[in-house]
């Protein structure tokens, strides 16, 4: 388990270009990306594997003491009341017959909390997914592949994979800087069981344990934008040939941080992933009881059903994913 | 079918109000109202429902071509681009090794578009659900029963009755001011068959074509805050007897609007339900995908899995629903 | 005052680039534009013009009944309270000693209301102020001319041109389309006498009488973009030869719509006026009690103060004038 | 200089009250409190004060790296550009003839940074200004008093009294902590000489140094909020007795922090200040360069324009004030 140490950034990129681009896999017209390798058959399995009817919901709270700490501009949510039960009770709503209403608002990020990158969220040497311009998303948003498109992909069999579980302390956490590489993910499959197999088409889940000890210690800290647990970008091979469909992961950034690089690089595996195989990523979800429970009935496949908002030509979505084991 | 006339708006809230409250019926902490009725039995006999995988969104798209016009300050939803692919495009973001990335925000009422009613959006005569004083919904929004306590529990079966169809013209879709009163739901539930029938916890989905109608014409007019076609008051006692765990229409405001009564009112059905019977209602919900399926295949029961964005101590919430057959 | 035809729109624009271009007047650092032939000289003398120490506000209030109709994605703003009166009456704030309070926020267009176009509004040829990139408005605002760095320049002498009064109808107004051309604006300061005579480093307000026109009919039809009276593509060359600092007038879009050439273009003046000349352009500034008051004394010079809010790298920004006489 | 020790909170706000409420002093329907005081003859007064025509601006940026954190809810200004300079470059935007254009938007808590207190912003046991109930303030804004009834109104003369130079270190800056009180305000009165005098009507700037002692020092830290120099409860008289019109500093709060009671207390200042004598407050106006000038040439009076943006409703403002010297 010594891992093969990693070139300069430019020439690990050219390699992973080289040995995972996806473009034209599914056209030219293609606003899916790995999403294609997800259907209605693996979805009606996936139904299937409902048994105790038991619903997880994986989303953080959207609040003002959510994570953001003001990395590229991200704020955490703003909730505004319109109209209040205080309005009511003042008596200055002026609706009829005992009649009171509340309303509300809310400006936020929409990578604030528990979310879906969109296929536009990265740009690779000025390409967008599929090879096109990266100016397809300007300040109107995403013009081709917005979130919007992928309004009912996101529903499909789910598998847990508990690496914080498998190799962390104690508390099931991994520390930060941990880099999830392949063989931690085939022997956490190979110790949680049968039903972890990861398979063609499946929304696959890696737990790092990370949100749990933010949570346990109190505060976020350096949880958004800082170091980290989360796949390394020698991951980019397994994630290429499971031909999964989406991934996503209890952290901010789903890859390890600091990355696995002596120069500096900006989100390496991102930027194979998202742009050059059109594979979703899903960051910032709440794993832990979901894995409580795996843990507990040895089960960690489910019904996933994770449907972004669906913001017209966003580059990424909020989303309350919902496990359905 | 000819309907008893209604008597005044304050008498017919009195009588509904000693029928239907359900105040204290799941104890006084009780923060989820009628999806009390939807539990975990339920859930995997609904999983049990899916035959085909396949996945139907329920959502509007959220942009500033919605449908808002400003009732209650009510704005269409408004997409910020932080970064974009154009920037990238013009070398201005500054990172390293061909790295580009867009970021955006949004903006936008809780109830812009598809969305779930909270039980604090209404008060009745100042208390909100279960008895409380609505002063608990106050400028720092709901702080008893905001829309985060039901993240996970609007998963179960999910029943569409297609009162559009049923009672419609050529275009299945019934005119404004349509009032769909319990005889037009148990016909339809008859037409339709056996896979319609309502029980305790379901999920109930009214469609009354008013959406398709604007779509078909184009502009959304007055399908904000207007006249439609919609649920009577008097299904209020349909709504409380049958044990529903939550009703939603394509509509912007599910009932029949003008109302049934000579006098103003303001919103009557939903001034019972809300507060009185604790149950959530769902709004400008996209049905013409899934009742084009369910007439197909004469099947008009699935999964529904419509977990609302938990924004802290939101009244109500966006929601992209996934009707999986 | 047959005016001449104007020829083809790029032809117009050549001429107009040849002939009124700034570009390095200032030097390569420039970010003040014609704002630079204002200074303290002018500034002192134009407080001596103060004679009875009314002051003017010549803003339009801001808030969600504005004339904003959603060209390019401009809201009216948004205003939203995060706690109120009702809250301290409902005893939910939580402040000891009877101390209440309430608190907002707003979310608008800076360009939603009365408002001082920046340097960084408009380009030609890809081109910004200055000759610069027009690359430098990013995603992260103008990273050089943003509107902060007008902080303080736009306090000197005011100068009323009153066209709807010199050439509109009983009321003193245009009608939509009306171009106002050189020969308007000398009669005008012939009319008003003396105390309009235009001079080096002036800040001009051109009166159209339009948003009277408006508010008397009620609500703001096509105010937002729509036909309007307004400076012709002709009066550049005035604009330029006077070496005024810059100019506001009381429409949506200073200049004349719709635009005085055969051919679709888009906002012409601007496109001379803001990268080509440096000068700084004023928009829905209501200038009826001013224009009233000039009228009734016959003095149409005054001290103005016009600072615009200094939001960091703003294209453009609020503004509350006030005109003192 | 030994202060007298104050009494328990309750008891001196009700010696506060009894002493200092303008309660009916300018009839039953007053919405300017004490800008009563500044009339026209003190306008002209003022502008006859300018000498060199130098104009200073008075505000802060508006930007993300403000100094809020987080305090009752309040954020940065986050500025988010809906058109761009890189669009333009890539030619996404679809105008003709080489027309390109850039526009932005505000997302800012009105008193997120420089700006005016309005009288709707702090109530007093459930009382607002004029003894008004506090739910003239409710989720629709300040039905009253809201701040575009003061559009025009804080336009007069202004003085410096600078504090910090009179009592603070080598620096001119006075500790956190330090409580301004009458002999501080008087003996800097007599320091600066004969153009400080306060009159009637008067729009009096404080300055503490803080704000420069934070800029030197490099972050905002605990400048939102925190510890500061300031005005003294005890000062209430004098605010009362000069009869000025409004009053602002260089903290974030104006009055001292910590209070000067044992007790916890909020804004005991405030709570007489605005609700009971109508005084506008001014917080976060950046006085250093105006000061450094009026120590330089020893005139600390100057014609100062400090209009609100008028956010219909608004209960406070931010203003980017002109002093003109």
């Amino acid at each position: 388990m010594t891992p093969t140490p990693l070139g300069p950034v430019a020439e690990e990129l050219a390699k992973a270009r080289a040995a995972y681009r996806n473009w034209g896999r599914w056209g030219p017209d293609d606003v899916l990306g790995t999403l294609n390798f997800l259907d209605d058959a693996i979805r009606a399995h996936a139904a299937g594997l409902v048994r105790r009817g038991r619903s997880f919901s994986l989303a953080l709270e959207f609040n003002e003491d959510g994570p953001q700490r003001g990395f590229r501009g991200r704020i955490n949510p703003v909730h505004y009341m319109k109209d209040t039960g205080s309005d009511a009770a003042a008596g200055t709503q002026g609706f009829p017959h005992g009649f009171g209403g509340a309303d509300d608002h809310v400006v936020m990020p929409l990578q604030a909390s528990t979310q879906w990158d969109g296929l536009g969220h990265i740009f690779d040497d000025k390409r967008a997914w599929n090879g096109r311009p990266c100016t397809i998303v300007n300040g109107d948003g995403d013009s081709v592949t917005g979130i919007e498109h992928m309004r009912d992909a996101f529903t499909g069999r789910g598998v847990l994979l508990d690496v914080g579980r498998a190799f962390g302390d104690e508390h099931g956490e991994l520390p930060d800087g941990f880099a999830v590489r392949e063989e931690h993910l085939r022997a956490t499959i190979e110790a949680q069981g049968a039903t972890s197999g990861v398979r063609r088409g499946d929304l696959v889940l890696v737990r790092t344990g990370q949100l749990g000890r933010v949570r346990r210690q109190g505060g976020w800290g350096t949880y958004a934008a800082g170091d980290a647990p989360g796949l390394s970008f020698t991951t980019l091979g397994w994630l290429h040939r499971t031909e999964i469909a989406a991934i996503a992961s209890d952290t901010w950034g789903l890859e390890v941080r600091p990355y696995e690089f002596a120069e500096p690089a900006m989100s390496p595996l991102h930027q194979i992933a998202i742009p050059n195989m059109g594979l979703p990523l899903g960051e910032m979800w709440d794993l832990e009881a979901l894995a409580a429970d795996c843990a507990a009935d040895g089960v960690h496949e489910f019904l996933l059903v994770a449907a972004p908002l669906p913001v017209t030509g966003a580059v990424g979505a909020p989303v309350n994913p919902i496990a359905l084991k």
